[in-house]
């Protein structure tokens, strides 16, 4: 079977509707690979847990990872320390 | 069972060991919410599916995401959509 080793991807198709960042239960971002040549966004929504693929690219993920270190910096005001 | 309704975060204890980019499964983000009132980012390392938990406020996240999308920006280069 030559297909066998074809990269799979866990993203079929891409969403570019907007998400609002208070309605994801979470984020997940999958790096490129062997298995699949592109970076993955995986939304999981809190409502059903649907999973929603988003597109790296779109303002969409810039906007909520600025919104989630928003929330973060309101509720852990902590200074940061060196890695 | 008065504690039942104590909120549960995932993290239990946060490293803030360096990760290399490169040996990332994949990155979680789990926005604050009822149940844990801190963002919480969960790695999972290629290696032996390890799971980590990183501290949102440390360099390590900034640089994962940076080499997220520089990798990102490398492998499609599209031009950006509106969303």
């Amino acid at each position: 079977m030559p297909l066998s080793r074809t990269p799979r991807c866990t993203c079929i198709k891409i969403s570019d509707q907007p998400v609002n960042p208070r309605s994801l239960e979470k984020l997940e971002m999958i790096p490129a690979s062997q298995s699949c040549p592109r970076v993955e966004i995986i939304a999981t929504m809190k409502k059903n847990g649907e999973k929603r693929c988003l597109n790296p690219e779109s303002k969409v993920i810039k906007n909520i990872l600025k919104a989630i270190s928003k929330e973060r910096s309101k509720r852990s005001p902590r200074t940061q320390r060196k890695a």
